[in-house]
């Protein structure tokens, strides 16, 4: 990998035009190139090398030209970006030293280069798989914990339904609702999912939203007491199922609406009036506002504490090699990731070792 | 009007059979009956005059079999009813007496008997006209008062936008924020009400929606800094367009739909995406649910106070006769009231004289 004593290749992954309704692998290039692994003293900057790549549905919203309105566009003269875990290869920065696992916004590549160490986290992996940083500890996470415990407040009894359950932020949302006492409902594209909800993250109810031709119907049968809180993840068709099976009272954390983010136009939502008729209040969220806030506080304790005690059980999706990222989220977009995507670009070995999944 | 000393010939409104979008005049039916004022002594029961009788866009929801999700249907079997005010005519419950005024859900009619006193109130006038009791100091002042104070939370020097904002709830929202240090815009249907939010009401902006062929277009050049506070009475593509217009942290008090009221499917809204984008409040309420909270405790003070100092103007549509009411609410339902709308059914010489709007 190393060019030379001071230089190492470095591959990118750039988009070169941006997509219309699902991106297309054609659209990704891998663009190698030289870098230098030594800095200009003074310059602050860090260099790292990549380990764990996290894909998220929101860098759909970033795959435009004038970004999803609340994250700017990736420019398509500079390698795409995402949250990343990596270690540090050489820095001009006294804050990190070589070796050091590090969080922070990196490339879709082997190594970034972070100017002045902009962003960039240290971690104490104490002993977890350092993806976790990426997810069940880290943004995704911290989503969960955040929008369920901040805007849900589910309370003992109450229902809480999450779609997209089995995912990232689903998992965690369904099982942090559990540890309230709440019954926990939620729904996948898989069978598989399912078997996953209900086995391994212990949900009450679980089914496969692609098997019910009438969302309505199945949110009753399956939430027969009705939706104190609904976990939105999806937005479009399953909105409008919950408003009619909504409860007095209702909250709807806003988390995300992916079957939107591929339509040039999203879908009108009918049943709005429900807001009324039931008291519902509906809110959009995003984690970056809660960086700073009590609950950023208390969440790493919290969580990593009920994974210790198997209160949280964690599934990942793990993509092999940097090559596979653009299909990988492609495939995130189309339901095929089953847990938290991401994409493993390389080892350390001072790293723990990952654990695997029961 | 008294057919013999212990009978009264009472007239009261039926709905023949629940409408089709805008209800028709043809669907009401005015029937005479006799009444006796005397009544069985033990009963609780209370004989009262109808003096003022509310119309609110809610009672097209109640014109279905079903009720409107929250409020049950009318029967067709009884007169319709409604907020109103009266002077008890006779009475068989040691709590009112002849002569006192009360506040209650009475009939679209001249005289009704409430079994044991159920739901009245009395009303201490304190010099104010009774009317005012049905709106700026009734239900639609404090919807307006709960629904801003609770859920719009305005802080000064934000903007708080307005719809349907010379009508009973609208023209108070207003002048709430006003108080509150908001830039207060607000959108009506003619160039009088426009006036009116203007002149009377001193809204800092106000403009006539139908006038706007592009309504986001509209919003961004009344509110140019953007809207932190749409306190939401209509509903539909006016939703759409401050979805777009909306700041960071926006706050929407739902309190009601009425473009959607009259449509048997209501219309589709798109752009909801903007709640996470912006992380935008949306919560639907019913004045009902305030009736204890501390917030209906300082309601009455508050504005009785701010009507003495003329910080709260108040403009009333005064219906004249019970012969009206049918016609009356169907103009509702269209735009043609010009403030609270309030059927005036018959006087008595002890209310305070009403004041005309200056
Ligand atoms: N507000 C924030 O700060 C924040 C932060 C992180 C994530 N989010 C949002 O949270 C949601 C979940 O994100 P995540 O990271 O946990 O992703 P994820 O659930 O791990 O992966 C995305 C999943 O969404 C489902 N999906 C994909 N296309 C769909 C469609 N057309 N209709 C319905 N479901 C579809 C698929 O699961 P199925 O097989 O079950 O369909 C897919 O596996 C997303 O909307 C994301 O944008 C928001
Ligand atoms: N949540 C609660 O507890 C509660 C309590 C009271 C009232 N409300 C709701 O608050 C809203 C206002 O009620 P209000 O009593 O103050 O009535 P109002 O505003 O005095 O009268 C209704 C007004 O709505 C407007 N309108 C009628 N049809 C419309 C349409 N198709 N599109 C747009 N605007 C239309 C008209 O004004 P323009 O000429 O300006 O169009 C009309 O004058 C209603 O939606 C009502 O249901 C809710």
């Amino acid at each position: 990998m190393a060019a030379s004593d001071s230089t190492v290749t470095n591959k990118s992954w750039f988009l070169k035009e941006y997509p219309k309704g699902l991106p297309q692998e054609s659209l990704f290039e891998l663009r190698e190139s030289q870098l230098s692994t030594k800095l200009d003293e003074g310059s602050d900057d860090v260099l790292v090398k990549v380990l764990y790549l996290s894909l998220d549905p929101y860098m759909r919203g970033r795959m435009k030209a004038g970004g999803s309105g609340y994250a700017q566009g990736f420019s398509l003269a500079k390698p795409l970006v995402g949250g990343a875990v990596g270690v540090v290869v050489s820095s001009a920065n006294s804050k990190f030293k070589e070796g050091d696992f590090v969080l922070g916004s990196l490339g879709w590549e082997l190594f970034t280069l972070v100017p002045k160490g902009q962003g960039l986290r240290p971690i104490d992996p104490k002993g977890l798989p350092l993806s976790y940083f990426l997810g069940v500890l880290g943004m995704t996470g911290l989503t969960a914990y955040c929008g369920l415990f901040d805007i849900g407040d589910p309370k003992e009894g109450e229902t809480v339904y999450v779609s997209a359950a089995s995912g990232a932020v689903g998992q965690i949302v369904g099982q942090l609702a559990k540890i309230k006492g709440a019954h926990v409902v939620g729904s996948a594209g898989s069978a598989e999912k399912v078997e996953l909800l209900k086995n391994t993250f212990k949900y009450d109810e679980a089914f496969n939203y692609k098997d019910e031709p009438d969302l309505s119907a199945a949110l009753k049968k399956y939430c027969p007491k009705g939706i104190d809180v609904y976990f939105e993840n999806v937005g479009g068709s399953m909105l409008e199922a919950v408003l009619q099976n909504a409860n007095t009272h209702a909250r709807i954390p806003v988390c995300g609406m992916i079957s939107q983010y591929n339509l040039e136009e999203g879908e009108g939502i009918h049943g709005l009036i429900q807001l009324i008729a039931k008291r519902i209040k509906m809110q959009g969220f995003l984690v970056g506002d809660y960086m700073t806030s009590p609950l950023a506080k208390s969440f790493p304790d919290d969580v990593s504490k009920w994974l210790k005690e198997g209160k949280i059980k964690y599934v990942e999706d793990v993509s092999e090699g940097l090559e596979s990222a653009p299909q990988a989220f492609i495939g995130l977009l189309q339901g095929h990731n089953v847990g938290k995507l991401v994409v493993h670009v390389a080892d350390d070995e001072r790293a723990p070792k990952a654990k695997q999944e029961e």
